[in-house]
């Protein structure tokens, strides 16, 4: 079996720059999944993982043995302190995936979508495509602005969200909305219409924004839905991911819990 | 005017003890606002805090200044270098207000409690305790196990939501929970009940547990309540800040939109 000893090995250095530059993952389109548990959600969701990095301290955790079996993929043994530099994580998990990006999605045109607009905090978006996943969001759009939504620390806090979402990098989300044939709704301070007195069940593309500024105006004048989340007196915003948990859990109510298929 | 320009000045190695030691936090009940907008919010909510440290340009920023002369609290200027000390943020906003903690609480028997159980990361802390002032949360009560709410990156992401709330740390929570008047609800991952078929309505004490372990079986046994909020086929949990805005907001929506004074 192969084994990485070196610093100057290729495979090493091109893992390198994937953890820790966003131009590598989009050059390569690929990406790395720290740990077993992204692992075995990625593999949940039928993703076949080019190839597994593991330590030998790391293939001799019977998780991570097994994972390694159930997926297939060729292995390659690293040494533990060339791994720790691949992980950003300060107590190493022992295995990493090396995996290319899903072929590039076409923008939808009904269902139920996500926009992020502007949202830079990697643990935010995140946390929010989580929570999409859970809501049964079928495809989520980040504008230009956004955290790189391949990199470690968002897939890190996507805790396996990646692996059942339709994920749309780098959109035009103006333009988006304005192919969209379902509505378009925004979370706005200056919002119109309470966010529990809007009707959130049909064809729907939810839009928030960044910290501070919130949606662009170009994408808050497309949206029909200009929603205000309440708020008790003194409080001025809300953090983005509990706002758009708050939305996305209202449509999740108003459908009684029911989740249509993603595809 | 006083101005601080060593490390070995007694004031200034106090505030550096405040700034990065829980204990000292403790022992003096004590901590440090850093930047104009918790200051704000700190006076806004009838805060005096008891000294304001200054960089020279942070007093000729004129929202520094007015923020300063509003306060009326003594001022002592600081050189910018450790001023930077003293800070967390990687462009220094010039000014940071020491202050007293509030006066302990009593622990509540009715009204709108939020139970905080183990939760460990600083920045889930603040985001909860934001989105339970949007809420109209009365009391926020934390287990042993949780971050330290008093320190930098909780007051940060807070938002100045500490300055709207009854907090109540380090708090025996199962005790709690005999004593209170009301309904005691629970978000757990086995939850007997529907989030949206649950009435949320009256005097409710609402426990939301750490990643991972959730709310603890002491805890846990004590709920009416055991919510379980629905998730679409494939994802196993929700981010602890994301379930409990859900949670809270569920609670105002059934109130529609109607905020009880926090008194």
């Amino acid at each position: 079996m192969e084994t990485i000893q070196s610093r100057h090995n290729p495979l090493f250095k091109h893992l390198h720059k994937l953890a820790t530059q966003r131009r590598e993952r989009l050059k390569s389109r690929q990406t790395l999944l720290d740990g077993p548990h992204l692992l075995a959600s990625a593999l949940d969701a039928g993703w076949v993982p080019g190839r597994l990095l593991a330590t030998p301290q790391g293939m001799a955790s019977p998780e991570i043995a097994a994972l390694i079996r159930r997926a297939g993929s060729p292995l390659t043994l690293i040494d533990p302190t060339l791994f720790a530099d691949l992980s950003e994580l300060p107590s190493p998990t022992g295995v990493l995936a090396l995996t290319d990006w899903p072929a590039s999605k076409t923008p939808r045109r009904d269902g139920f979508c996500l926009l992020l607009d502007g949202v830079q905090d990697p643990g935010n978006v995140g946390t929010i495509l989580r929570t999409a996943a859970a809501a049964g969001v079928m495809q989520v759009l980040l504008s230009p602005g956004c955290a790189d939504v391949w990199s470690p620390k968002v897939l890190r806090s996507g805790m396996g969200a990646h692996f059942l979402l339709d994920i749309v990098e780098r959109a035009d989300l103006p333009a988006f909305a304005d192919d969209f044939q379902g509505v378009i709704a925004a979370t706005l301070l200056d919002g119109a219409i309470d966010l529990h007195a809007a009707s959130l069940t049909g064809d729907l593309a939810l839009a928030v924004g960044a910290e501070g500024q919130g949606v662009t105006p170009e994408l808050a004048a497309r949206a029909r839905l200009r929603l205000r989340i309440p708020m008790a007196p003194g409080v001025e915003s809300l953090n983005v991911g509990a706002a758009a948990a708050i939305c996305l859990y209202e449509r999740v109510r108003q459908l009684g819990g029911m989740f249509p298929p993603r595809a």
